[in-house]
């Protein structure tokens, strides 16, 4: 089989090669009735996008997003809605060189090994450039989520490289090109990503998403579990070798009596949980953190084969992001608000948007 | 909807509350010609168990899994596999008290609010009592997986509380009740154990699995990964908070230049990657690691809510492990089998056991 | 893969052979807050059960049905129902004779050529006991749909063999062991059905079944459409070889002007359409028809081979139905339960219980 | 939900309007190594397209595919296949009247029920048009089926109204617009057509499909039977209202001696089961057969409401087929195609390419 589509009810299928003709998606679940027009997806589009300061790859998108289908006189109707975005800086021939060579660290030899077969412009599929279409696709699942439940998804950096921040403002992260959450370390990070680039390395970070809002009861057990759900959409996204939920590995050395949230009338008094219980929804902010490793396509070079078997000495010299992470937020802000979507239409399946059950009252919540 | 149904082509579906007659499982999608018998669940099931060793909880259960189809004489025959364990030891008096109470960083408040209604006794279907069924069904894959490719899955303890092994000797796992991989720690750890029992608190625990023999070519683009896929089944194992993949967060802080694997005619020169590169397996060892939280049924009184919103003060006085982390180890094992047997079967569909291309042949692998 | 789940969000898992230990089912999704009880599955398991009339097989199973799952005080709380029967009067010696042979019109052919294997005792996976399930979590279904909805699901005998229905009567259908609605001609289908059962030979039937007080909006464009999946669950019951929705093949012959049905302000003039347009009802009855073919298994013999290819005479002389659409009518209600509860949650998942949209008034509805 | 993709393993998900800007789909689970380019699509598109006779729709279509990913140097990849294809002759001012009324027989009154609003120029997502894409996804299917096992798929008309062919000589149908078997009939049917469409009425159609060369041992027990599919494929298919596998509802009337199909060295005797025993394919050829009513829309006047609930009389001015069976023979071929295809790879996902079972030998293939 194959595994182009995310999420059950609110099901994304993704397509499209990095120097393809296009790449695109569709939408299939949305609720109808929502106002969408192609300017809603470009604010997301742009955070996500290459070539917009000298800290990512040089390949410059216009990103325009066609929407063909399921939207009639700028709303939503319940049909599928496919997006689509033409490739348009695609070069080629800066690969043609590594076409019968394996990129360690890269999905080229997996490919080769899969499929006997396999696109090696820019990476093909395996291109963080499908990820374009998460950040569009996560679009209208967030108009969505804000507008019937009030649901925000923010993320930002916590570590890039060995660096972390010294405070976590979220008020700043936008204000900078690495989502970096404590203005003052700007320059420094400026100053160290001019470094890394001129040294032809690259370097790994980390990532944060909380979203607020969220109602308790969203996920299913057991094996659709709201942490699993993140986990697994998360750790799907490219250069991701960890996932957090609340405390995460710190956990591991925690007491329980530390650990667990005692509870009274005002709400939860801590949150080492992150937001989800028995892997529903709390009604607490959700919290998870995600681990992105240094990318593999260097200018320094590195022992490999070719397809024949012939040992080679690989240089990638494509344009390529030093430090992958830093356009990584918006991704995983997107992943979190697919998984909430298509939790939130799951959960009222099952137990309706009236319940069928008498409504309750969380604590705190008057 | 629901979501009692791990995995896609090898298909399991559980049920069965905690206190309720029997837990099972259906397993849909294995190949015919297996040769299964009853006897073949003892030994991971026991594994798995409570009661055997002081250090986890006292309930002892027979655990003796009834065939109820899918085998005839002795063999697959490719229709479902019906499994039923019956519960024996269950002792819901002791949930009476907390019948109406939240249990603090338990799934209580999180069901009730979902659903409206909950089974209080032992967790009802958020206890750890349902893992039973996930060893059963990973016995299944584990036989099919070493038989037709000599796949093995093995996992052990690589942290309990603060306390980390001295090494990692693979063949002194089993003989402890911690699966810890360094014998001379294990006196130890009993004392570190009966401490804490005797604290009536809890600890964290890091599980780390390994899976040998992998072909190259199982995971599917883009988002069927095969980390993917294995982050979002270990995350949706009860307690767990964290999921790494080869480096996992230590990647954070590494260079590109030392995470990638380089290749020569040997193979791989190292594997930080974990075995998966662009979600597909490399053919080197698979590689995960786990965070399980301390448990939340303490002794130890925490303030939380009742039904009604009043506070209370709960203490949990049934039958609780120290540390889940311990009898953990066979269900992550379970786990990350089940990822697998459901992933070869998914290349097969699409790639065909004799290939739709021609055979490739592995570096290092004449 | 393997395909012994039926629904999406109301997801029906069935196991079991017809003599092996036991049949039973899973059934996820089950909103939460319904009540139920073993007293439930009685009446509808009754109808369907051979060994009632001499007109079916002579086995005579209890259909005890054990709720092992999904059920606390009486009421489902949204976990796995899972459902038992146990097999008690199964006379596997009955088929030691035809285990090494095809018998004509069986699967014992395909599922040994599928498979390399069967279980040859009483047809194995493919005898009609398993239907004794998808009537078990009908039930459920149908007590679902009229509490919530009041939709209720009619079924009936409307031919057998080249006999028709002198007038539809549907309050005589419970009353006679054919389901049929015309009480005047039952003494004559019984004198019919014992000659036949005496020459040894079966008949073929046909099943109609209506469901009313469907509302408006149920049913997915473009490849879950409401009479699609009614299509295909009438056709997956063992022995049927068509169905028809509405008018069904009669509309070939008929002109656009006479099939379609006016709609004025006290409704549709006509039900030419049965209930369905555009794979969505429209708030009319739901009208369907099933032709099942005459059972194989006869006392009249038939070239066959047998499983080295020799030629052979097939005899059967096990316990069967002369016909075996008398015991179906139930089995096409529940089929039809069942693709309605699972419509009525996915209708919910993306349209919502109080609609993202202004509620609609249907036509004669004020 | 919504239910957008069709098939499981082979997944076709279709998007577009009938005047919006594209129609398209995604194939995804196409196995690597399969040639495909643009040309392929024609041949079949051609056979679907409107406005190629005065015996259908006179919109004219370019249909032109266009390949936007999973094909590399003409050979598939294994990445999801997207293909366009863009509309151009749609004339939506011609449904501007239409736009607050509900024409009966058509999916505007329940579109407008489910969704709360819906596109009205040519019908939406509701239009044959959509059926273009299933045509282009079967292409794919079908030259997978034909190099990888000799699978042909060949349908023809089988009545038009009450008219019925004289012989069915296969080799005639692709000569006539009708897709007839009976060269002679051709001269009659084009002045009974012509009749029609004077008339302002339509009539329905009858098709037959034929597949060959299947293996033994296609389908799935007991919910993804391959006749259930085949029935929920084709009963999906715009204005089919009843679907018939082998004899189907001939079989009502038939003795269990008649129908069933005696087997000897040679092979099959006969083949009432239309090639499936038990929900697999025995190797005998598919045989199934599909009801299509007359269309709604019609220049002859009928009474219907308004979106307001007032009375109004609909009138259908657009382009329209007086017979929408005529187009439908490629459309039934694809279906039945994408069935076919998706089981073969769900057949190879359990029991493996060479099986995991001894290969068997079937009857009269020596």
């Amino acid at each position: 089989m194959a595994s182009n589509t995310f999420g059950k009810l609110f099901a994304v299928t993704t397509f499209g090669e990095s120097h393809g003709p296009a790449i695109g998606c569709v939408v299939d679940g949305c609720p109808p009735g929502l106002a969408l027009a192609p300017e809603d997806f470009r604010h997301d589009l742009e955070r996500r996008a290459t070539g917009r300061t000298r800290h990512t790859s040089a390949r410059r998108e216009a990103d325009e997003v066609e929407i063909l289908s399921g939207v009639y006189e700028g709303i939503t109707t319940g049909t599928p809605i496919a997006l689509l975005v033409r490739n348009t800086d695609a070069r080629s021939k800066d690969y043609a060189k590594i076409a019968d060579q394996f990129r360690p660290g890269h999905a080229d030899y997996t490919y080769w090994q899969k499929y006997g077969v396999r696109d090696p412009r820019g990476g093909g599929r395996s291109s963080a450039r499908e990820t374009t279409m998460r950040v569009a696709a996560g679009v209208i699942a967030r108009k969505w989520l804000a507008g019937r439940h009030g649901v925000r998804v923010l993320g930002y950096m916590s570590q890039l490289g060995e660096v972390t921040p010294g405070r976590r403002d979220l008020s700043a992260v936008e204000d900078n090109p690495f989502f970096w959450p404590d203005a003052t370390q700007v320059p420094a990070l400026e100053a160290y990503m001019d470094a890394l680039r001129k040294s032809g390395d690259s370097v790994g970070a980390r990532v944060d998403v909380i979203a607020t809002g969220l109602p308790p009861g969203w996920g299913e057990p057991v094996y659709g579990k709201l942490d699993a759900e993140l986990a697994g959409a998360l750790m799907g996204i490219n250069a991701v070798k960890g996932v957090e939920i609340g405390d995460g590995f710190a956990s591991v050395a925690q007491r329980g009596s530390e650990h667990r949230d005692a509870i009274d009338a005002a709400g939860f008094a801590s949150n080492h949980a992150g937001g989800v219980l028995g892997g529903i929804s709390s009604g607490q902010p959700l919290r998870c953190s995600v681990a992105f490793k240094p990318t593999s396509s260097l200018r320094l070079p590195v022992d490999s084969l070719d397809t024949d078997g012939n040992p080679v000495e690989v240089v990638t010299t494509g344009r390529h992001d030093p430090c992958v992470g830093i356009r990584a937020t918006p991704i995983c802000e997107a992943m979190v608000a697919l998984v909430l979507m298509d939790q939130a239409l799951r959960h009222r399946a099952q137990c309706g948007d009236v319940g069928d059950v008498t409504p309750r009252v969380p604590p705190g919540k008057p």
